[in-house]
């Protein structure tokens, strides 16, 4: 199949027309129907992926708005593509050109109410916020590995990577295919995603940024001691949210590689 | 001037005969005269140091007895030589055949008392532990880098990798020519070492055992967030204190290769 295919995939999935960005890296949208949701989302694979030499595939986790997040993925699909691995982000629910949730948009106003009062994030508002997300969110990740993994260019183990915890804790969980699981601490966290961390199995990596402005280090500390895989790393750098160094990248980079049977660039 | 030269080099080192292992890396025993004090060492050289292509040296930190430590030594010794870098060992203070030193013995006893009955271990305790060694051995680190920078196969940049954490962080604090700080996590720490990373600007990689049974896991995590320099990073993995997986020594590897400038293996 000719790598600008595009149209219906199957009956899951439309796929625009590619858009090859540089170093070869092949960019296309595509728009994914599961359970009545239609899901945008992006897919990029690595020059040289092929039938014959599928690369194996990447969920990159974001904390939404797709489009306003392009930029900075794509700098993470460029960083993966040198090992040989494709990558794709979904839309999540309520963001973007999404339906919004009502229950999501009223948990995030108490979140903001409690944060500029000063005073501690209430459980229950952390658990509205998150777990809706996760509920339609990983049923929909899951759909994008059956459509993108029934790609000819795409295959083998699969892993996810990014933000948000929750959402990439409970896909690890649940879906067999997931062989490698890569955190960024700094999203709040739901006790249901701590009592989930226990039974993982796969071998996760989290990257926790020391002085991260919007993260409760302590949780993230507790997070990781939680996860029951027997491999399990954290790598704390100086530095806010978006300072992670270039040899944290390269070192969770390593990691994929290890697990998914990239070509280590 | 030959790799199996011997002998008194200048006026502060005994060189013994080269030993070439396997991998074409050059074992010598030394021995330095420093304040009066006779201490015996071990030098690592990896294949092709010379004068036109000197290897950059890092100092070995272990718990003391060189002989019953030297054949894990000789492994990260060779694990350096293939990102060109030399390696070297020195005898601690009161330890192997150097003359035992009273007030770390007595305190030693008053460790496994407090130890044995239970109880925490006071502060005291631990000082008069470990600063006498870090008095001493300090000075005789620096003596190290002096009479083994001489050598026309070492030069450029130093490191200092492994624990004692205390000596570690005193030497790097006091000698401009340590670049790059590696300390594996484990051992007591003085206030007085805390106080100290405050004031550290290398850049520093800590390797923290999650589990090590003889590790107080928050004492190092404080020791972290202390860490002054604007460059550091925490690996921390699953399992005890010999349990360090592989790929978080190539990790440690890839840290000191980029701020000592060693040639990557």
């Amino acid at each position: 199949m000719p790598r600008s295919t595009s149209g219906w995939y199957g009956l899951r999935m439309r796929l625009d027309t590619a858009r090859t960005l540089d170093d070869g890296l092949t960019e296309r949208r595509f728009t994914l129907d599961v359970d009545g949701a239609t899901v945008p989302g992006i897919l990029w694979t690595p020059a040289g992926a092929s039938e014959s030499a599928p690369a194996p595939l990447i969920l990159l986790g974001h904390p939404g708005g797709l489009d306003a997040m392009s930029p900075r993925l794509a700098g993470r699909a460029r960083r993966s593509a040198r090992d040989g691995f494709a990558t794709a982000a979904l839309e999540l629910p309520g963001s973007g050109e999404r339906a919004r949730l009502e229950e999501v948009d009223a948990a995030r106003a108490d979140l903001r109410a409690a944060l500029a009062a000063g005073e501690p994030v209430p459980d229950d508002v952390v658990d509205r916020l998150v777990l809706p997300l996760v509920d339609r969110s990983v049923p929909e990740h899951r759909g994008a590995l059956d459509a993108l993994g029934a790609l000819p260019e795409v295959g083998g183990p699969a892993g996810y990577s990014g933000g948000i915890v929750a959402i990439g804790v409970r896909l690890a969980l649940v879906e067999p295919r997931i062989a490698a699981l890569g955190l960024f601490a700094g999203s709040f966290l739901p006790g249901t995603t701590v009592d989930e961390a226990r039974r993982l199995t796969v071998p996760v990596h989290v990257l926790l940024q020391w002085d991260d402005e919007g993260n409760d280090r302590q949780a993230s500390l507790d997070l990781f001691d939680a996860i029951g895989s027997p491999e399990k790393t954290l790598q704390a750098n100086l530095g806010g949210h978006r300072g992670v160094p270039a040899f944290a990248g390269e070192d969770a980079a390593r990691f994929f590689a290890r697990h998914l049977g990239g070509r280590p660039g």
